[in-house]
Order: structure tokens, then C-alpha cells, then sequence
């Protein structure tokens, strides 16, 4: 590599996710050879986004300001409360749901062995939430892995002591999903949580 | 969107190759939410290369220094210069060859009906660096397209003029392709251009 800035730059573009060498190779000269001002752009809303974009202090996604504008949404739900691990969570049921309540993001799930307990989940700040007598379902969307169940049990008794109804993603065979490829947990999950038909 | 920081964020990474609207959101969370400092620091890299990366004024390669480190290297045989339409192409061959002769880039190929003739591919530099008398072997690594053929061509001649052999990168069947896959210019490339076995 005959400049040393531009091997930087290919390495620097290796931290966003699912980038490899190669990858990052064509950015770098892509940018370079063809998309100088869009580049620069990249570099100021980068820059910027990382200095600003901070958590809503309400309900922990991403928010230039202290209170973000799900959270003082008029037209929301105050009722229901949505509980999500990450802000790609949040954004995936924005997106795929009509869902219009408020949302609260726990930013990891329960695991004791890297220290992530309630207190890293922001669960005393959830519990003050739930305590202001508001809210009346939760709504668990945790993953559906070992953690993300024990995170969503953990969510539903906290639920239960100030008197809010704890509800949780159904799980199942995907809708388009064949059979033969679901995993076994999964099947054996929707056998026995299958419904009469009506 | 909750935040309109974050939204631009997302439409700035669009500009990066093959990252559609899907990608882009997941490399603006996943900055966010798990590389803030590797997001500053190609943040930073990105502002300078743009600002600093120019062009070697004598192979038009991406360079820092006005002369790129290829161009000045003395174990490089000046003897021989290979023409690439882009810096991509010249990494290509650097990457896969064992090639240790020098380099000039393009930066595009002739395209009359897009304005670009031999001045905006830098013949005039060329030209002169092929006067200077020391290049034997002018190797033509244009793309085997339409515009790289007759921008062959053009070099070719170019080369002749001042004394020095014009040759061109086989093309053929690809090492490992099989026939019934090869597109048919190819294949009749390759069936007229067969050698004699050894
Ligand atoms: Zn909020
Ligand atoms: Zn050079």
C-alpha cells in the first residue's frame, strides 16, 4: 500500500459490522475515487451523531435530547409499556407493527457472569416508571434466548409487584416457515402452545 | 426516527458501495450502541484521507507525498509500466501478480459520449513519461470492455509511437471457470486465440 492514510482508512472502516478487508478495501477507494462529498458528509454526521446522540433519560433509546419524542408523544398509548433489549429492537416493531404505546429499552439482558444485572438494565428507573401507576401492561420483547427469557421472567415479577399485567411475544413456527426447518425448540414450543381452531 | 441526527447518520452511510437503507441502519446502531470510539476514529480517518489523499503527479495512483512511494521506489524495474483504468485495478494486480515494474493510472477510460478523451486520462503525462526514453514494455491492463478495449488500443498506438512495445493481459477462459459458464465472447475469445500444446 503505497499511502499509510489510506491503510488507516481501511482499517478504520473494518468497525462497522460485517465489514471485512476486502470490504473495507472498496470503501476506502470507492469514497476516495468517487464520493468525496458524500464521504465528507459521512465523516461530519459520524462525528456529530457520536458527540450528540446520547439516551432519553425516560425510556433509554437513542435521543439527541433529554426526553426523546416517543416518549412525549401525545398521541401514544401512556398505558402500555414495551420493553426491548436494544434501539434496533425498538425500531424493528416500530416498523412492523402498529404498535402505539411507549417503549422502554434495556440496553442488554440479564447475565450475571458479565456483571450485566438490574441495575445495568436501568431497572430501578423502570420500577419508578411502573410505580407512577400509568402503565398498565408491559409488554416483554426480550429475545428469545436462555438470557432473554430469564430477563423476561425477571420483568414480569417486577411487573406483578406494582400491579401491571406482564404480556410476552408469542413464539412459534414464523408465519412462510416450513416444518422440517424450524429448530426442535421452537416446534415443540408451538405443539405445546397450540390453540382450538375457530 | 426518534432523532434526526440518527436519521442522517443513516442516509450519510448510504453512500458507502452496496449499503442499502437495511445496512445502513445497522451500521449507524451498532456505532452507536457498541463502537462510539472506532466510529470517531473512522470518523477522523475518513475527514483526513479526504482531505489529504491526492494524486501522484507522476502514475496519478492515490498518494499523500506529490511523488507516490511506488513511483520512487528503486527496486521497481523502470523498465516496464502498466496501465490501469483505477487505483482498485492496480491493487488487483499488485495483490495477485508478482509484477515489480511501475504504474499508471487512468482514472477512467476513454468515453467520448461522457466527455472523457485522452486529456481527462492523463495521455499528455503519459505521453511524456513514455518520451523520457527508459520504459521498454508498456503493459495495457485496461477491463476487457468495450471502452477498455478501444482505450488498448489508443495506448498501443501511443506506445509505438515512441518506440516502446505495447502488450495486454491474456484473456480467456478464467483458471478453474467452466465452459458451460463462460459468456460467449469469452469462449469464442479463448477458442481463437488457443495455443498448441507443449
Ligand atoms: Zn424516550
Ligand atoms: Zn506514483
Amino acid at each position: 500500500m503505497s499511502s499509510q492514510l489510506l491503510e488507516q482508512l481501511i482499517e478504520a472502516f473494518r468497525v462497522l459490522p460485517g465489514v471485512g478487508r476486502k470490504t473495507a478495501q472498496r470503501m476506502a477507494y470507492h469514497v476516495l475515487e468517487r464520493e468525496r462529498d458524500g464521504g465528507k458528509k459521512l465523516a461530519e454526521t459520524l462525528q456529530s451523531a457520536i458527540d450528540k446522540i446520547g439516551h432519553c433519560e425516560r425510556c433509554r433509546d437513542f435521543s439527541e435530547d433529554a426526553v426523546c419524542a416517543t416518549c412525549t408523544a401525545p398521541a401514544r398509548d401512556p398505558q402500555l409499556l414495551c420493553a426491548v433489549e436494544s434501539p434496533a429492537d425498538l425500531l424493528a416493531i416500530e416498523q412492523a407493527t402498529g404498535y402505539r404505546g411507549r417503549y422502554f429499552v434495556l440496553q442488554g439482558r440479564l447475565s450475571p457472569l458479565d456483571g450485566i444485572g438490574p441495575r445495568e438494565l436501568g431497572l430501578d428507573l423502570l420500577s419508578s416508571r411502573l410505580a407512577e401507576g400509568e402503565v398498565r401492561e408491559l409488554i416483554i420483547a426480550t429475545n428469545p434466548t436462555v438470557e432473554g427469557e430469564a430477563t423476561a421472567h425477571y420483568l414480569a415479577q417486577l411487573a406483578r409487584q406494582h400491579g401491571v399485567r406482564p404480556s410476552r411475544l408469542a413464539h412459534g413456527v414464523p408465519l412462510g416457515g416450513e416444518l422440517e426447518y424450524v429448530d426442535r425448540g421452537t416446534l415443540s414450543h408451538a405443539f405445546g402452545s397450540r390453540s382450538e381452531m375457530p
